[in-house]
């Protein structure tokens, strides 16, 4: 439980630290700056460019190092996807904080094969309440709930809604924790489809698994069950989607080795996902077919909004709403007492949300 | 706080403590009747159907008074709101709880008018833990949280989502709640146009006043301030509609008198709202009109999803899933950060969320 509750707040912890662009109440005072300003600054000499020189504990040299991961995660993947797209380019929102800290929102919409797709980094640091600390990753002592903690923390996080019912959703997470006595990683990466095409989840699942098993046999088997348990929907008794993998709280070996599994996690999430979405984005279907995939992405909407713990503590706490809430789907639709046709297609989907499958 | 709170927990108090039909948990067993059996015994002769004899405490006589008002009222409305939409029925569902109490759903799909409309009355009656007393409405003692609270409650509740982005959704409660050693109305009637209308503001603030003038003028003031502070979205810093009224707590003079209101308002749900729509059902409409209807959706499915406590509570505590949600707009819409153009009737509809106005 200790370990779900940090992943989920963990999920856009960096959104719920930014500052708000268009609000009055503002967790620091934000600047707005262009993303080329920023690019400019870091990619070109591969450097940081939100230092964190006034953190003074922690392993500060290993969020820079993860920095400057992600900087080129996100801009790999955002290009791989705007090429398999097409026909859109991901708009940057870029922001930094005085207290420290910034982040890039690189947002795609109206896409052809995709409606909406983001990907945010995020790298912040400073001090935040036992309190919330407690409610995010039950590391607080409540006992000294006013108490502030210093924290820093860089993650990158991404969500792509496509078009196509037969193309599935997908959606990844990495990042590192640190406060003054402790650090961890957390991340994984999910699909979401509305449909099974077991080749497509033997592809998924095996190239994650591939990925895991470079790094610890353990990996797969472990993230696999871990994401089958966080991302169920408990008032529906099925998950939103068919898993992947999900880890947190993880410092249990030299950082280096876990940086290394999550950078290898990353930079495979377009290995991963990319060929599905080539195969199927011609896909023909039916009107029925998409209704089912917006009844689906209603259930998206309700485990976001409704359990994904990061998501509520980070509207909750003043975080960056356009971020937060990049995750959710363009559209959701919700019918009274749905129930798909015993034997559909639609029904095994049901069942594998209800009873989580191996696919490999 | 502690009235909105409690007020929160009412609105699908009712639902969350009805049996759940599909799923395995149940609360209490299940038994489901056909509706007429259940008209049949009920309304013929204008007895309550489910009788509360073995709720020791408390006003017995006056949840049964309700439930047959409520039962009236359930029929009225749904009967007017039919005729207005002129092609759909609202299908029933009804449930009995082995452990007492029971409820009925009257859902309308696919409608011409509506998309989406649902009454649900329940009456429901056994033990609560004083932790979820606590949580729901901030009565219960934290210091014996395992103890078992006998409560009783009956209630009616109603969501409407038309099609046509000029037609306002609609949403009322109206409630008696009763502990061993309380009890209390609480209840509301809201609007959630897409548009501003100044007109239709008027005839249905201005209808919801004359209810409550005839009771008690202090009433409408308070009750719309207090509408105005319960559909707040914190993170949007904006409300979910243009208001209505909105009470809880109720329990400072002679019941029969609250109960003469909760009637008064339950019986001019369709003169506030009615008119509205028979007015603006055949209005034309452009797709940019439709797209920003859903956008305000998407606004109403994260109110009920992230800070309706009511439904939070309903869902988490096992609540029948299909009642509670019945609430959720058929579709709904997320873009990232869109604005609608200044100058607008779009930027104009936000800013009385952002600052609600007085239209009576």
């Amino acid at each position: 439980m200790k370990l779900i509750t940090a992943f989920a707040f963990c999920l856009v912890t960096v959104q719920a630290f930014a500052p708000k662009q268009h609000q009055s109440r503002h967790v620091g005072s934000a600047v707005r700056v262009t993303s080329e300003e920023i690019v400019a600054n870091t990619l070109t000499d591969q450097q940081p460019r939100w230092l964190i020189e006034d953190f003074e504990s922690g392993n500060r040299d290993m969020i820079k190092k993860m920095e400057v991961m992600l900087r080129q995660a996100q801009l790999d993947i955002t290009k791989a996807i705007a090429e398999i797209d097409g026909g859109a380019t991901f708009q940057e929102d870029a922001w930094e904080r005085e207290t420290g800290g910034g982040g890039k929102s690189m947002v795609l919409k109206d896409g052809k094969v995709w409606e909406k797709a983001g990907v945010n980094l995020s790298v912040v640091h400073g001090t935040m309440p036992q309190v919330a600390l407690h409610a995010a990753t039950e590391r607080g002592n409540l006992a000294g709930k006013d108490d502030k903690v210093p924290f820093a923390a860089c993650g990158l996080s991404c969500v792509m809604h496509p078009r196509n019912p037969h193309c599935p959703t997908m959606h990844f997470n990495y990042r590192i924790f640190q406060t003054s006595d402790n650090w961890w990683f957390g991340g994984g990466t999910d699909i979401t489809p509305s449909y099974i095409d077991v080749d497509d989840m033997k592809h998924f699942h095996g190239t994650l698994k591939e990925v895991c098993d470079r790094h610890d046999p353990e990996y797969y088997p472990k993230f696999k069950k871990w994401a089958d348990e966080y991302f169920l929907i408990p008032h529906r008794g099925e998950r939103r989607g068919l898993g992947g993998i999900f880890f947190d709280d993880l410092n249990d070996r030299d950082p280096e080795e876990i940086f290394e599994f999550c950078k290898d996690a990353v930079n495979n999430v377009v290995a991963a996902y990319g060929p599905i979405i080539e195969k199927h984005k011609n896909d023909k279907f039916t009107n029925e077919q998409k209704r089912w995939q917006l009844l689906r992405r209603g259930r998206y909407a309700e485990f976001n909004l409704v359990y994904d713990r990061g998501t509520i503590f980070g509207l909750k706490t003043g975080g960056r709403t356009e971020s937060i809430l990049m995750s959710l789907p363009e559209t959701a639709r919700w019918e009274y007492d749905h129930h798909p046709r015993p034997g559909s297609r639609e029904a095994d989907f049901l069942d594998a949300c209800k009873t989580p499958r191996n696919w490999v």
